[in-house]
């Protein structure tokens, strides 16, 4: 119901973005989705890839003096920095790791500068969307959506404190790993490596009874979106692979009058929202734009070497917290029309039992 | 492109299919969905529910002379064993773990019997239409999809030998394993509770360029059908979680003209197949419905204590193997289709390097 | 929203149907259903064709205790009086006019039983499906949706008295014109040809707001849905064709605070339902299934002679007013919940003005 | 599977749009696109509108090097010659015959600048985008499609000659009736009035066999696809609503291994094209946008009079003859793309009979 199509290679004129579907009435500029833009943008820290991208989105339709019309929402970006001639030597190789080689079998044909349609550049525009998405489930919802790095490599960090989030370089939820985060990344850098993140989304304000109960749950839904993330090769929800271990009296989430006494379903049962906090985890591989060289294949099969040059993310984990939290506001915004198209007769009603937070 | 619609609930009169999309002139008759019914099929050990359901499927349309015309193919499976008294004392107490309380949360009403839609036997019909992608893709394009039990809750088991996990209960690859599953089981049993599993899917075979690169990449809609299998927690592609601990120099697949050397990938890159194995993990908590009595709500919030009865699996991850085959085999299906479609002018070129085998 | 997926064919073991996205709530039972099921069953007079078709409709899913649960209705009606061996000598021969040599060319295979899937019997589905339609609009919405007769081959008719449809074999709206349609048909079945028909359908009472401005608008997917309709070949909106020649000031419907003055447009302006009656004529061919021989080619592009034994419907366009019927219903109820998704903030708002009727 | 989505407003900042399912290796750039965008383009003669539209299209994405790599294509027109002030006094007025009261009713706000999401101008995108499917379907199918102006107001007008249609500014195809035209038009523009039109296109070259049998019919589609085109009141295939009249032994084309004997069918039989030429017609009411004042309310429901000043179109059915291909286009590609998708395993064969042709 809320969807979303986007265009745009990384060295291409332009990304865009139609939007079709948003409610009309609501207050929407430009100022409302840059701010998550800006989280993602590259160049904010040392700790990311110094490429320059302004990132300055454009509303060109769907709102009339500042309110949505109800009519699609077209977004623009401009693409200013782009370094083609970065590319011109690794044209005819595929990095390892890379979508090179599956472009190449796909459609005969590739854009291999910067990794064209398969750069990750492409999710500011799902970045922006969803910023839409955002504010129309806060306002009318209070709905809560954030993310956190909650690993990088070998090292876990727990959700200490969320205003912690914003105030480090990492996304990180507790003041006390920031150091060392930041050695481990300096040292990183140094070897010319990149190295895997966990990020954790949750949504809080979620009324029971959104997601369908079959194909399109809304825990399917939600994996779908966070494995569409460059890089992403792992998504659970609550408990996740916790659960093997765990027996059924153990994971169970037991009900009371005051709510939930825990939350191992992440806030989904049987593909719909029970009104508590919707937990996910998500896994993102090392890029594998790195400078250290590795054995590869040219267009005709014959062996060679390639280094990556470039400027890239030794981290692409760092920078996916916002991205991993529009995907999130992207599912939750379509299942929040789609439960009210088929069950806008009866969706007045108060839930049961409150639902629970886990904080 | 070959999409499948279902219907039926545990307790009503029947469950069906509808398959839009099949090719037509394949050789198909019910024989060839019976097989995998039957290997998903409860009570067929001690170690699964001892319900009886026949599961006996009947295509009601789209053959003519045991081949597919092209048109829709409906499939049938008549329930035959309902019990629908052993629910009544739970109609209006939500079990805690269950979709009881989110169903009548979203649609003010609830089939409280068996689960009624939210019950995993609606699965029996995804297998039933998978029988039909498995088999084309077999056929056409020498696919191969086979799963197997990876961990059930403290044991884990190691892909040994393909060939015995036909030939124990557990769908289980190691021989020398399958003792200590079954003691774990009649001890779980006797406590009357529950537990969860690891499931690993692999199909081989599948050649370079299946996918679409952003939304509904390969590894994406395969993460959507897996969680959409009830009770799934977690999905990985290839490495998975591991991912976050490794470098890139290590995660990378580094190519050769023989093949890639290494799958961490699971046989996805950029979204879309690369020619090598596509490696699929799931986690599956255990079942609720266990009979040891939890706390949980009735229908208007008051406090009350909740025991299931009825005959349920102490693992549902067990028969889970078809069920997780079933769905990649749809999704390859589906993109097998969908590729035909957008790249049919290139799509006979030979791959550039062979999908190195994992096993 | 609300979609509906059937299989199926004339001389298979059954037709079926899955209705996804109905609200809940709904009180339905076959009665529901069976009513229009037996206004478009052939066998009624002998106006039309004498096959038995007993068209009892089963719902096997979706409700309990006779109210809908929100989760997939399926529908199944099996077939009783199918005789494959009238179809015999036509097996390796294209009848003109019908959709033999398409099915070949397309699928390189095809059940030659009486049409197969091409069958207007396929439309018994899409009537008990829009059975479920037509009631949640009557009861939610006030919506009432009735066809008639407007012209068989020479004979036109107006639409005088709308209780007068029901009381004569020809859905025909004049009482004074059923003799002169007796003899029509009476000397056409005479002659082994067939004609042509109009229908003319109505739907009083859509709210305003109803449809999509550009793709999906209302107007867009009325002429798809009754284009699907076996033998179809044209559709008009409002004035239709008699729109090429009025000029701007006689078209265009103004407007007064007591409603508007005239409905040239069919009750669709821009894409969007305007209160108005929506107002939609369909013009079907006259069957191709004739006693009259016909010259064609075999499946070897050989000449032949063909000539249809097997009973038909002198005139499809009869009974195509239920047909007619069912696909605006199933229109309506899809935008109305469409409609219910985007603008459910702003939807309760009343019209401006009122929707004059034109009766 | 070639799906197009646009956005837009005649008074916003641009029009754009998005194709998804373009197949790579087609060669592309601007030129492709911009022949039928200046066929469609206002301001070409006095009988047209005389905005000044530059509708110069920009590709954004989606090709390398003039070929398209397989990505979405991103299109965009800007918006250039907007008069907003133009339209400042019918803010809070209904324009008889406009969108206006419909948008309002069902968003609860509109762009009242020059019909905002309801312009005509919207399908310039779909034309520059038909323009890809144009080129792909002529050099991969030898597909051509055209169309032509078949009636204006009383004047009809016979195919006679296709090269004619070029040369007149009316998509006239008969040289003696461009004088007749001219003088019509000049007596009502002098009027301050507008009129209808009829257009007919016809796609010659289609192969058999493409199309859906039952809901996605070609001829399904194609209504659809043509009601989609701002004014269009109705829409016919092959012989229309002169089948009405028509006996079966009149309207089945009859078959000799040379090919049909007639096409009344239009080119579609059972919903699948049947190699001869696809014919559609359509009529176009006439523009409300007139410069005589009509009754009308305003947004609080009191009576008013409204008159429409602005420069438009004395009949906008005169441009609408590149739309109408267009929208043909469109159609056909997608079904080009579905029907490789289920039927490549079969696709190759050759017609068993020429599609004859009509001219």
């Amino acid at each position: 119901m809320f969807t979303i199509t986007t265009f745009g290679e990384s060295h291409g004129a332009a990304y865009g973005c139609v939007i079709d579907g948003c409610p009309p009435g609501l207050a929407l500029t430009e100022a409302d989705l840059q701010g998550d833009l800006d989280r993602r943008k590259p160049g904010q820290s040392r700790h990311v890839t110094q490429r320059r991208e302004d990132d300055v989105v454009r509303i060109l339709s769907g709102t009339l003096e500042g309110v949505t019309t109800g009519t699609p929402i077209g977004l623009l970006i401009e693409n200013t920095d782009q370094k083609s001639k970065d590319y011109s030597d690794i044209k005819d190789l595929f990095r390892p790791g890379h979508a090179d080689y599956t472009y190449q079998q796909k459609y005969g044909i590739r854009d291999y500068r910067g990794g064209g349609r398969a750069s990750a550049r492409e999710t500011a525009m799902r970045v922006a969307a969803a910023g839409i998405a955002k504010k129309y489930l806060r306002e009318k919802h209070a709905i809560v959506i954030r993310g956190y790095l909650a690993q990088l490599g070998p090292i876990a960090v727990s959700l200490k404190d969320w205003s912690a989030v914003s105030q480090n370089d990492f996304f990180c939820p507790d003041p006390d790993k920031v150091a060392e985060l930041e050695d481990y990344m300096n040292a990183l850098r140094k070897s010319g490596d990149s190295i895997g993140a966990r990020i954790n989304v949750v949504a809080e304000g979620v009324p029971p009874g959104w997601g369908e109960p079959v194909f399109d749950r809304l825990d399917a839904d939600i994996a779908k979106a966070m494995m569409s993330i460059n890089a992403v090769k792992g998504v659970e929800i609550g408990a996740g692979f916790a659960s093997i271990e765990q027996k059924g009296t153990e994971h169970r989430d037991e009900m009371m009058p005051e709510g939930f006494l825990s939350n191992n379903a992440g806030g989904v049962l049987g593909g719909i929202s029970s009104g508590q906090e919707v937990v996910v985890s998500l896994a993102l591989k090392a890029t594998s734009s790195i400078h250290l060289s590795g054995k590869t294949v040219d267009i005709d099969g014959k062996p060679a070497e390639v280094r990556t040059k470039g400027r890239h993310d030794p981290c692409v984990g760092i920078r996916a917290t916002p991205i991993a939290e529009a995907m999130l506001a992207l599912v939750l915004m379509d299942h929040c029309l789609r439960h009210r198209a088929q069950c806008g007769d009866v969706q007045s009603q108060t839930p049961i039992i409150p639902g629970k937070r886990n904080s």
